[in-house]
């Protein structure tokens, strides 16, 4: 075991991206031992089943010991009482890292409970698809992704560096910012469009000066836009509670934006809608 | 050719949309000759060669001579234009119908240039792909779709009976509204999720406050939802112009549920923010 990267890796919360992680390590031969954590025991047979984990324990305490890379992948509100239950089973030098969608708040809330020896390493792979549990894990999920790590100036930096090694040998493009910057990055491509798309659904559904419920005419086009407007309403609330500031800053940057087009056609300015449409599908087109 | 439903049918704008009505028309042989006429000679070629048309002529008066049905498949802010243009070679009885996306200004516009004997019925089917031109035509583009028909006081009872008759051989469900219906869904199901998209990726793409478009980070969840942003400048320049007072009255619909959202980001209210997110996903997990 002494060349492999990780001797003994333990996932809390066997998901697609715990599980994943897990499975693109394996493939790599970067990891020993991975042990499973989560609180469904049929998730985590199916795990140990598909061969996503080595072994399982219910208990963290009992998960976490001798782990050399502890990672986290529970809900993000959940982060820093996981953090602190798993803390007194550590062994001396251990690396926590998550993948918590929010980065700010989870630093502050997980920097305080750390002791000196051992380490986090604030992470969030910009990785996903519809589909959760351990079942829906797989290796390729992360190549060719963005992961985006947060280091403080807390981080120890032997630590930073063997988490942006798993991230690499995973396939990810590793990229560092402030934390600041990430929830701010985050707000905008991911946070705000849910917001968007929550609050389009809601207008329209309670639009009612017919007897009829326009959502009925919905074609594809618009069942395609709001797909984001089904996703999980407890996930969505926790984030929208710990990015409140990035994302109150980007629901405003987008209100100055729809009030400009709605000035424009409520003048008839032609000219300035076609403008402000031609930008939109340039700046489009230019990350397609 | 006494039993077939139109004996001769024109079409204006040979593409998607005229282009699929005749082929649907011609698999039900419900159409005798079909006569296309339109601005590009390489475009009505090819619909020549692919037997969308019978033939074709640049030449509108000589396109719509003896016609029983011309179809108006033109850009929305032409239709009044290009139907000023054909009335007088119109013969009578004949019966002028549209697939303009917005109906209020183009009833308002047509209306008062209508003769006697000829019979205009403004219609809109809810159907389209992200393709353009003869060569994407299909005649099962209507199959399963609605078509909303939106007859004034003004409309031929015998004319508006003939075009619902076509389009449901065509495979659609003929739905009658008023213009100002028709006008108000349009905007909530498909004007209003525009200008959204438009605007979320201006915001996003002006914001500034680092070196980076961070537009860049966006993946594959922003580039779906974002898709209608890259749709044609100046088409959505003519539904915004068209359609302004149904598409300001669901703008302004939307900023009230915006608001409402971003007050309870601000205030923290976590149960507030759960139900917010809930009813939408139901809503949206309603129309699937």
């Amino acid at each position: 075991m002494a060349d492999v990267l990780i001797p003994r890796l333990a996932i809390i919360g066997v998901g697609l991206i715990g599980g994943s992680l897990s499975l693109a390590l394996k493939e790599a031969g970067a990891v020993g031992e991975v042990v499973g954590c989560g609180r469904g025991k049929p998730n985590l047979e199916k795990a140990l089943e598909l061969g996503v984990v080595d072994r399982y324990s219910r208990d963290p305490l009992d998960a976490v010991k001798d782990a050399d890379v502890i990672f986290l992948a529970t809900p993000v509100k959940t982060l820093a009482t996981v953090t602190e239950e798993l803390l007194p089973a550590c062994k001396p030098g251990a690396i926590i890292t998550d993948g918590g969608s929010v980065k700010g708040a989870v630093s502050a809330a997980i920097d305080p409970l750390m002791p000196d020896n051992v380490y986090f390493v604030p992470g969030h792979p910009i990785a996903g698809t519809e589909k959760s549990g351990a079942e829906a894990a797989f290796p390729t999920l992360y190549r060719g992704k963005r992961c985006i790590l947060t280091p403080t100036e807390n981080t120890n930096a032997d630590a930073l560096a063997l988490v942006e090694k798993m991230w690499q040998i995973a396939g990810s493009e590793v990229v560092k910012m402030s934390l600041e910057k990430h929830d701010r990055v985050l707000a905008a491509i991911s946070h705000l469009p849910h917001m968007v798309a929550y609050s389009l659904v809601n207008a329209v559904g309670s639009y009612d000066h017919y007897e009829e419920n326009i959502l009925e005419y919905s074609a594809g086009g618009f069942r395609d836009f709001t797909r984001i407007a089904s996703s999980d309403p407890t996930m969505w609330r926790d984030i929208a509670e710990t990015n409140r500031d990035g994302l109150l800053e980007m629901m405003e940057q987008f209100e100055k934006f729809f009030a400009e087009l709605k000035t424009d056609i409520a003048e008839g300015s032609g000219e300035k809608l076609f403008e402000f449409f031609l930008r939109s599908k340039q700046l489009r087109d230019a990350i397609l």
